[in-house]
């Protein structure tokens, strides 16, 4: 992966039982990552961990000392299940108080008293953390120094993700690609795709086979936030694909 | 998340920048997560790495650590951004070699000299590793101790996880699971839930919210290798459920 000096980096920690059992598809990490990259913070890892409390613990400080952000999803809720809240707080060594903020918000709903206690849970934010807003309407996540604590359900996580700024996340340059797919086997194209990529070092050409019922191929992807080099090896690709009498496909197949 | 002592776990390692990126999503965690379970291993972890030799010999090294057993999913074709096979060589600290039984099976398609040679990169297989089966008909996988590496394609990833045996993968007892979902929030039922989460501990009991054009309602989950507590927990939630005035749906929502 290409990567100059003033890449800043991510790395997001999807918390859930759910996930990990296969009972859940997550699509929050594509999501996520698309955001990020428009800020110019690029995704370089991700982990899927159950809701167990000493391991939510470790993952966030290895991760939050190895990247520049650190992002969770899942497990802040209002049921017994949801230690996220707890778990970031025990991780940074603070006390989880009730946000006078997220309190109004809460209650402004009326509930019976144990309704509303259970409700409350989500009110409970680490001392020192800010919020994230959430304009689904429900609760808000929060960020403590490099660590931004965000909702489960795709729908929660995306609208909180769009309240993101260039402010509050500083990056680097968004990373470009363009693919540019052909029906052509990988291995027919592989060593002229190796002579792109020695020529293109600040350019990541990646290969990914396809088999669909027209038949087989290959999607090229070349990724990188150099424009110029991205445009030149877009064409070089797209010579490449009709050297072998094959038809480029921009875009991907 | 309830454990006994005889669980055995595993960890997904997903190599692929294009995953990282968002442009891909992955559907190889949920698949391989069923498998695993249906031969009693548990996937505890999974993490979602770039293509980078030392990311990946430090993901590799450290995981097989840790779980009973890894797996890799990625990297494994015949290009120059596939560098699994090479990666995990230098994480055993053991040369790739021609599997003689590899170079067999490429071999029997006919191709020009440049093609064959990077055709044939799928044919170094670190030393002491066995084969996975491919019954897609490419390249098989392979496993060398506890770690299998596997395609990144969904399809022919899937091929390989078909081949996997009790014999091969000696695990504990499969969790099963129920659901029951309901037209009631979260916040409702969440002192009840947990009384029953306490009662029956071997029994992980999860509540996942949703949001949806009919209405917002929570699915509650409970897993667990005891079939007995298990059923136990069922009657419980829909009793739950029930006495909200609504209706329990076995499934989920």
């Amino acid at each position: 992966m290409a990567q100059g000096s003033d890449v800043v980096t991510a790395c997001l920690i999807i918390i859930g039982n759910e996930i990990l059992s296969g009972r859940t598809q997550d699509t929050n990490l594509a999501h996520l990552s698309q955001v990020l990259n428009e800020l110019g913070v690029q995704m370089r890892e991700a982990r899927v961990i159950p809701d167990i409390e000493s391991t939510i613990i470790d993952t966030v400080n290895e991760c939050r000392a190895t990247f520049d952000y650190v992002f969770t999803t899942g497990g802040i809720g209002p049921t017994h299940d949801d230690i996220t809240a707890d778990s970031i707080a025990l991780a940074f060594g603070v006390p989880l108080e009730f946000h006078p903020d997220v309190v109004a918000l809460i209650k402004r709903r009326e509930a019976p008293p144990e309704v509303m206690e259970s409700r409350l849970r989500m009110a409970r934010i680490p001392r020192g953390a800010t919020l994230i807003e959430n304009p689904s309407g429900g609760p808000p996540g929060f960020q403590i120094e490099n660590v931004f604590v965000m909702a489960g359900v795709p729908s929660v996580m995306q609208a909180m993700a769009s309240t993101f700024t260039e402010e509050r996340l500083p990056g680097g340059r968004p990373v470009r690609s363009v693919t540019v797919g052909a029906f052509l086997g990988e291995s027919q194209v592989a060593q002229e795709l190796e002579s792109i990529q020695a020529a293109y070092p600040t350019v990541d050409i990646g290969s990914y086979p396809f088999f669909r019922e027209q038949g087989y191929g290959t999607n090229l992807v070349a990724r990188g936030a150099d424009q110029d080099a991205l445009d030149e090896v877009a064409e070089a690709l797209k010579a490449l694909i009709e050297k072998y009498d094959a038809t480029p496909h921009e875009g991907g197949v």
